[in-house]
């Protein structure tokens, strides 16, 4: 072989190990991702490298473990900026007396700008390259994504109720779409619509919802069976389940993705599993907020796809979703008093390929794989807090947190490195974040 | 007041937020602490500072909150060296497989005092100040412990079963009794009696357990009502509840902690209630090794003091136990579907004051007072993950990590500052990991 036919590639990650997720269950060791531009163009051997590719950058990750890029299945980012306002309120008194009172007075496009920004600096820096947004002034939010580098899936948020960003169901869809006309061109942001919630938006514009969903081809981003106070009432108002109801108006879909589904009697999994339905699980706000437990075991009986969601900051208070994948996992050997369930390849599969699927992106991100886009996360192994190690991905899964996040890539570029972030100002966020709590706190 | 008045002592922390635990439910802002020699001699207004104190290292600590130095309530140090070997196994298969026939091969003084400095290392960055110890070889666990520089109350470790350390209860004893003798005159070491389990310790041996308690007036350290078979079983052999048993032969009193205490039926906390006894809640253990939920709004009901334990790295596997106090919290909302339950102030008992109340130190360590030793966490929340923050005490709680402890002092002095450990060499720790992951490995 000659020196022509060496090939210069864009990037060339050199790791002690690798969980590509896909093939399943699967820990490569001494292996290289091959980068151009913004894709996986190979993954091979670490000793082939040299004699076929060569690159300008070149990293030798020498304990360190890749992973896809993390996937977040379910946030309002900018709620970052009310993070710890409203801790330890009964939930009705956090709703009523704490979190609305504060959208109404404080939620604008610069909030929710301000506060996107700050999330997706956290969200890097906790290994997650894409999220699932749903908030008010989406708009806005893609902006702050944009400036961030981070991939996200933004929601249309849609419900019947005013508030500063719409007034009423019609006026969320038309705001939602035509924002998403200003960002539809971007390379890192797709788009869902998301009603709120079953008891908060009406059938008629569920209707709406799934016309355009269907015309524009997008997922369904929706709050379902949180609590069973909803399921309560909407057998008062509807003399059905808020996922019967659902269904009947045709959203329950492969394309549909139910946030929570804490609640789910055996028609509610059915239906799920029949429509091939996703699950987004956000463990820690359903405890935080005293909603209950998932089961995400009955889930997986059922074949649902399920994967995680950190929630927004109100009810989290941290944008890290592995951390939200081990609580998940712990949860679930709990409720079933079964040590091996949800093992460290399922939670890993939960945050990476899972998420992916959910979004309609399993094609493009979720695993390391040839031919797909370059979001990568780097966890550095060589800490007291993980070593010895005796199997990487039960390691990543059980002992890591995100301080061991190292290097985190997005379409192909890096965006976090050691500390430091390549297209936020962490310093600026701060100071934004100060300023934020400087007006919240003349609130209280 | 001239400058004759002005008292030179060893250390002031100057803070802008303290979270002293005792007045209850407190946080001071711009206050200074004031240690001399080992000894928390003031806490007052950072501006009178000047005009009373004066010394060669005062810490200038503008945007941090310090809390009494965490306690980690519950386990077993050496084990650092197993964490991650034998993860999502069944109970059964974990012990009888993994875990026992690696403790029989590998366990030896040399392994108890490698894992048990690991595991020191592990817990003073993750702002633990005293832990609560039992395995095999004290000794050698104390030999670390004093290396250190960390608190300890260290578990004369007792049961039937020979094992490379011992062969009958017998002989446990009086190999723990000969190691104390070792270090009972160390100024940060206390011991404990510890029976593993009513299963494994028959009533003769928890007589004599008994009987050295009272002469030597120590505390009784113990795993209680772990799972559902023990207690099956004891049923089966004794015709009484485990606790019923131990609380005839004597051994519950305000001397015992019962760790785990998942199973308790209302007898069981009526007789930790009426003796004033102590339980170490481990929720990562029970959960990871599906043992299940204990029920901590029932043991608070009670009046029973609750502390947290991270268990050994082999079921949990983080030696975090600010990361279990999170869980614990997070699991007490969940099951009593009160998300006012387990309060943020609540939660930092459970690691302070409750830990200290439970090992007999309630005078001597767990909240910020004057005349207590200068056992000191502290939390840098000058981060984008911690931005904004409105109540100190409750972002401790609910969005604080372990990566935001910057400084941990022990006894008065300072063992840990931004990553580095003054006592212990991190890097000769993790070649000793992996000299022992390289030795385990070959068991695989």
């Amino acid at each position: 072989m000659t020196a022509s036919h060496i090939q210069h590639v864009s990037t060339i990650i050199s790791a002690k190990w690798i969980c590509p997720v896909r093939p399943i269950n699967t820990t490569l060791e001494d292996h290289s991702i091959i980068i151009d531009q913004d894709r996986i163009v190979d993954i091979i051997e670490t000793k082939n490298v040299a004699s076929l590719y060569e690159t300008d950058q070149h990293y030798q990750l020498h304990h360190h473990i890749v992973t896809p890029g993390l996937i977040n299945a379910h946030t309002h980012a900018a709620m970052n900026l009310f993070r710890g306002f409203a801790d330890d309120q009964p939930l009705h008194t956090w709703l009523n007396e704490s979190i609305w009172p504060l959208e109404k007075k404080w939620v604008t496009p610069d909030f929710v700008h301000d506060g996107t920004l700050i999330a997706c600096a956290e969200m890097l820096k906790s290994g997650i390259t894409t999220f699932n947004e749903m908030y008010f002034y989406p708009e806005s939010a893609s902006r702050a994504i944009k400036q961030s580098g981070i991939r996200a899936n933004i929601g249309l948020f849609v419900m019947e109720y005013p508030s500063n960003y719409a007034n009423d169901g019609e006026d969320y869809l038309m705001k939602g779409l035509e924002a998403r006309d200003r960002w539809r061109d971007e390379a890192l942001i797709t788009s869902s619509l998301a009603p709120h919630a079953p008891y908060s938006v009406s059938d008629k514009t569920l209707n709406q919802v799934l016309t355009y969903a269907n015309q524009l081809n997008l997922t369904i981003h929706m709050h379902v069976h949180e609590t069973e106070e909803e399921i309560k009432a909407s057998l008062a108002e509807y003399q059905m389940r808020p996922l019967e109801r659902l269904n009947r108006l045709g959203i329950v879909s492969p394309q549909f993705m139910a946030v929570h589904s804490v609640y789910l009697n055996h028609e509610d999994l059915t239906t799920l599993s029949k429509e091939s339905a996703s699950v987004i699980h956000c463990p820690t706000s359903n405890l935080k907020l005293g909603s209950g437990f998932a089961d995400i075991a009955a889930l997986q009986k059922h074949g649902i796809n399920v994967c995680i969601g950190t929630d927004g900051s109100a009810s989290n208070n941290k944008q890290d979703v592995l951390h939200d994948m081990q609580l998940a996992s712990l949860l679930t050997k709990g409720l079933t008093k079964n040590p091996a369930m949800q093992d460290a390849k399922t939670s890993l599969e939960m945050v990476t390929i899972n998420g992916a699927k959910a979004l309609g992106l399993e094609d493009h991100i979720g695993s390391i794989e040839k031919g797909k886009y370059a979001d990568l996360t780097v966890f550095d192994m060589d800490h007291i807090s993980t070593l010895p190690m005796f199997d990487p991905m039960s390691h990543l899964v059980y002992a890591a947190s995100r301080e061991e996040v190292s290097h985190v890539w997005v379409n192909g570029l890096l965006q976090y490195e050691e500390g430091h972030l390549t297209s936020i100002d962490i310093k600026a966020c701060k100071d934004i974040a100060l300023r934020w709590q400087l007006k919240l706190k003349q609130n209280i």
